[in-house]
């Protein structure tokens, strides 16, 4: 056992450059070394003074790292990544595409327990703190009705899909919630609302030159799974007001939940986050998962859990009686 | 092992009321027993049809009952029924008097350990929901800064200090959160409030005919640890306004933590309640509390625990596949 939790990043893109500036944070973690897919790994730059190595070399780090955080994405990277290094390293990954989670699950917890390892799959805050939320509420208060609203926020797909059309330079995409909606559950209305009805996208595209404008905004309202289901407004601005103004990958949103009890009597339980930076906030996330996942493997556990497995206490540097004086 | 789990609920006051309301909307629960320290024990009426037992015969109720719920004070009744009974019962209470929990937690815990039990110690909503927002939001940013406001809700024990003075026939005190203070910490403000710059008091009191008003409302003002410390406002009422207008047990208040991230991020985290019923709210969290009491104890562990310890999952009914399907 190290005095410190050994972590090693696999993945150097906005979520693993997010945990290498916020390790710091956690005196009792350092950064161990960092995984890239790029040949020759050393041509790959980063701000910590670590070893930088090649994937293909991560099970000669078996011994030298207690956890391995996955940072790459659900839709290429981790369905094989996840099951393949669950194996060899205790991990922890934000694995979000939420209708496949049972699956991967399954699949990382086989891999997990064959290895004799432990993983923390799905973490960050949606899938993460916003679902902690959701279970406490109703956990609490079974018959009361729970609604998550997303943003005002950075989607990077849907950036990235209006980015993938034709004579467009760069684009961004923000989705908004509803304010009116939020406001009637906060009044404790419980309308039935489809994720369409609680949110709007707005697009910021800077096109070519030339670009036929009314063909790309036709393009992206009419995108199907992405668009075409929102009220979704488009707005050209210039590439540098695009990187002037739209650099930031903000993100946030809400979780409420009312609740009646004995005579009528209204409950409003409501979480929100702000964030400036959602990949150093999902980092900030996945290291204190990271320590609960160190401490679970050297209690003798082994197989993958969710951060709803996790006794909150296994998050925190602090242990339980310093946690039960100072936070209790 | 039980189909349902039984429960007993100890001390029948507003809380002890408000889990005999809430436990039927836990259909694996079951109301079992109402203890009371009343003489004699059947003396007491009470909704439910079960039945009402002197607090002495408890342990007659041994292998009866799953879990107790202690529903007595924190300064008078927990300190000695606490142990008392978690030597011979599973057991949750709400615990509340934050200097004493760390002394109270070992107490318990020795006792729960000695007769083989499981106990959930100071549950609820603060401590409880509001402690486990304060954990999380500090294990994710442990830079970061964590401000909790309380209200407005009205404060049974300083409503208790204003009704023993002379001349008062009835009084209701609200404590109110500064919501500049709230402001200037969601804009990212990290101000050192102490929780008297965070409240302020509001006290109605129905005073009696002919009563020196002016000095009831001196001895409001200066009366020490509650009122003199807070800019304190008192305002004579009727009783009938009083009661008319003042009969609700509402409470709340909102944890608040604000950080940054690399180059000057800033997350907002924050977590809301807004309660019409203090002892009704509070009943649910301890059921929910109850429940993975009893599944601890089923598994086999022993002792006191606080909610920082409690996987979040056994607090839901639902198990881990149906809440990784329909709240990750």
């Amino acid at each position: 056992m190290s005095q410190t939790i050994r972590i090693g990043v696999c993945g150097y893109g906005n979520l693993g450059r997010g945990v290498e500036a916020e390790i710091v944070k956690n005196p009792d973690m350092e950064l161990a070394a960092v995984f890239t897919r790029r040949k020759p790994a050393g041509s790959l730059k980063i701000k910590a003074d670590v070893p930088v190595a090649h994937t293909s070399s991560a099970p000669e780090w078996k011994d030298k790292i207690d956890v391995l955080i996955l940072c790459g994405g659900s839709a290429n990277d981790l369905p094989a990544q996840g099951p393949e290094f669950a194996g060899m390293f205790n991990t922890v990954d934000s694995f979000d595409t939420h209708a496949k989670i049972p699956e991967y699950l399954k699949a990382v917890d086989e891999a997990a327990k064959a290895g004799g390892r432990i993983s923390v799959i799905s973490a960050g805050w949606d899938p993460g703190l916003f679902s902690l939320m959701r279970l406490y509420m109703e956990a609490v208060n079974p018959d009361g009705k729970t609604y998550t609203f997303w943003g005002r926020g950075v989607s990077q797909g849907h950036s990235e899909a209006v980015r993938g059309l034709d004579g467009v330079l760069d684009a961004i995409q923000y989705t908004i919630p509803d304010e009116s909606a939020a406001g009637r559950v906060r009044n404790g209305e419980t309308p039935g609302l489809t994720v369409r009805e609680k949110h709007t996208r707005l697009c910021y595209v800077a096109a070519e030159e030339g670009a036929d404008k009314a063909r790309i905004e036709r393009e992206i309202k009419e995108m199907p799974y992405y668009f075409s289901d929102y009220d979704t407004t488009v707005t050209f601005i210039s590439l540098e007001e695009l990187r002037r103004d739209h650099g930031k990958l903000t993100h946030g949103g809400n979780v409420i939940h009312t609740a009646k009890t004995g005579a009528g009597n209204r409950h409003l339980m409501e979480f929100s986050l702000k964030l400036d930076s959602n990949p150093e906030f999902t980092a900030s996330v996945l290291l204190a998962c990271a320590r609960a996942a160190y401490r679970l493997f050297e209690k003798g556990e082994r197989g993958a859990r969710t951060m709803f497995d996790i006794p909150p206490v296994l998050l925190s540097r602090a242990g339980v009686s310093e946690t039960v004086q100072t936070l209790l």
